[in-house]
């Protein structure tokens, strides 16, 4: 059996006219027009196939597949349809699309399933509409009701809570979205990779062995404002150079103390007053930490702890401050072998990888067995207009999608 | 003969309250009606003296003690009176009263001296009303004319040339300004050091055996933008690491490579797009390099290239502009002797240093011999209300001031 390559371009093609800057890449915010008409479209694809279509409390779109099974579960694949503004035609949407083409392919060969199979469309994952990523996975995993509604609002100050009644919506119902994890069988989501080791290492396919932990940790370093003429170097306390030191010694201490899938990133600086002709009085920066194994991520942080307070006895002060902490996920390796199997078996080039971005996938590992798939990103560019993936590989991806689904649902 | 301490602290404090800020330190912008009343203050008390007083093109106020000398030439010395927005009342006015009070011990001591002794409030020094510096002593030194006026603007967006106007001068006499180099025989400036060598050093004077060069160099470094999470170590290029280990190097390469005179500074850093979970695509930050020696400067300078040079053989693209650029001036060694003889002379515990920041003689030294006196900032405070300086190195700077212009007047 044959998915359908051709039908998932065409589909792809066609979801992305529901976004509001056509000419400049695709941006589809939830719960807008945009999305609405999008949902529209997945709707009606999913009840001519045959499935049972509803929307839950916060707005994450099913369809279902019922399975023939006794004591059935569910088996879930799916992702986003949201955006970044203006950005690509495949981050999630590939997902949703190939995850459709599944229950297309399973209907049309006339398959008989044993566990249920369930798209989901899930809501608001990028976090472009309201600063909170992940929120419809989030409620899935009852980690997001209604009061948060209340307090998020997008940026012209109006609340999620309104925005969600607008669209229709009752925010009150988005407890009943939380899903109860004994129902589930397992869930894999078919994703672009958003990086460049495929297309480096021109693979066609991902198989992701987990989503890493992420640490966001802002970092203060304090020391002495001066005026850049009038102070001697001997004189000085320079946050800048030790803040720099830390930062220009930060690959280096993940290379000596983390595993190959860690990550370390100061992407954000700061300096007071940053000015040309004043030594700063403080600087400000973060450290963006990911890495799939948590033990080796508080190695990390434990050694730069140590510099920081290496600093400290030099005549500075210095604070810390967790911004953000995510869990690592780690794929279900029973999940894994059947995806490395079917691989295998159409002779896909494939590499076992970490995803180092988070998805709908990491708040559903909460909830049962997952995995994710990963086609390639031309050049590692996502979340722009310039975000494409090749046909072949897309067509791949979705073959394995398929493969790994029907086998799932019939186990 | 004795300069009176007293006189000195009561005029310091007469001249601080012509201040718009006066519950928070003291701001005082040229052109305004603080600064003029503050200069009909010193008008006052300068024709007290039986000084002749008179306003030039650019708004420099002068007061002159005619000389009894045939071949006579004129002794400078003043500073300027503008402040930075909340700054103190020391930077600028101590040198002003200091050299009033010069005047004011030569008249009541009924001394003859042979040359001019002029004082000159030089305007716009800070460049906190319009964006530059110097303007008063740059037009003296024949480097600022009425077209500039034109294209200067205020935070409000009005040009100098209609402020100027407003407060009664003729932009276009500024050409007039310009001083014949000839007609000077030495300026001495006395200011407050602005840094913290000679409180840390306990020391009431320092004699200023020049005036730092200055170069502001901008630096970009570009590498590839890319995700945080989705970019293995081995896959990047982060210019904010290559950054960073410039700058923790940076007071290493100055050891190496500078004599003690040589201070470099990071004091502004930006990232781009400055992210959390994104590597960063560009930094620029600024280099603030200073030394009274240009040839080591200049090694400085080249030491620096060749590092941005290995930085780019790892695929990085780099840039640099040069934002600024002042050469060094050194003190004149005759009147540096004069101010040494006179300090040993009154046991007054010196050290020789030099200047970091620029001053009104910077332009001077342009013209004619010139060297500075500096009295201790407390806690190497300035530009801040919190500056101070003990009324015994007050004393101290301007009897040494008075001895030293005194002498350049006979000889």
């Amino acid at each position: 059996m044959k998915i359908n390559v051709q039908r998932v371009l065409k589909n792809l093609e066609e979801l992305n006219k529901f976004n509001s800057t056509l000419e400049n890449g695709c941006t589809r915010y939830s719960y807008t027009i945009e999305d609405q008409k999008a949902k529209k479209f997945l709707i009606q694809k999913m009840e001519n196939i045959g499935m049972k279509v509803w929307y839950d409390g916060i707005g994450n779109l099913h369809g279902r597949l019922e399975g023939r099974g006794k004591d059935k579960k569910i088996v879930v694949s799916g992702s986003h349809i949201d955006t970044v503004p203006g950005g690509g035609k495949y981050d999630g949407n590939l997902g949703v699309i190939g995850a459709l083409e599944v229950a297309k392919t399973i209907v049309e060969n006339n398959l008989s399933i044993n566990h249920d199979y369930e798209i989901i469309v899930f809501v608001e994952e990028e976090g472009a509409h309201f600063g909170t990523n992940l929120i419809g996975s989030k409620a899935m995993a009852g980690k997001f009701d209604v009061e948060n509604t209340k307090v998020i609002k997008d940026s012209s100050g109006e609340t999620m809570y309104e925005i969600m009644k607008k669209a229709g919506f009752i925010p009150e119902d988005i407890s009943k979205t939380k899903i109860v994890s004994e129902t589930l069988k397992a869930m894999v989501e078919l994703h672009i990779e958003q990086g460049r080791v495929l297309d480096t290492e021109k693979k066609s396919v991902g198989i992701v062995k987990g989503i890493v932990g992420l640490r966001w940790i802002q970092i203060d370093i304090c020391g002495e404002s001066n005026h850049a003429g009038a102070t001697p170097m001997n004189y000085r306390k320079d946050p800048l150079v030790e803040a720099a030191k830390f930062i220009g010694n930060l690959p280096e201490m993940v290379k000596q103390y983390g595993d190959n899938s860690v990550v370390a990133t100061v992407g954000k600086i700061q300096s007071f007053p940053n000015q040309t002709n004043v030594i700063p009085e403080k600087v400000q920066f973060t450290v963006d930490l990911r890495g799939i194994d948590e033990e080796n991520l508080d190695l990390l942080e434990e050694k730069m702890n140590e510099v920081l307070e290496e600093i400290k006895t030099k005549g500075f002060s210095y604070s810390t401050k967790k911004l953000a902490y995510a869990k690592a996920v780690k794929s279900d390796e029973k999940i894994l072998e059947i995806i490395r199997k079917s691989a295998e078996d159409e002779y896909f080039d494939y590499q076992e990888m970490y995803s180092g971005a988070n998805h709908d996938t990491s708040l559903m590992g909460e909830l049962t067995d997952v995995a994710m798939i990963f086609v390639p990103s031309v050049d590692g560019r996502s979340h722009c207009c310039e975000e494409f993936t090749e046909a072949e590989d897309i067509g791949k991806g979705c073959q394995l999608l398929f493969k790994t689904v029907y086998q799932l649902c019939q186990i």
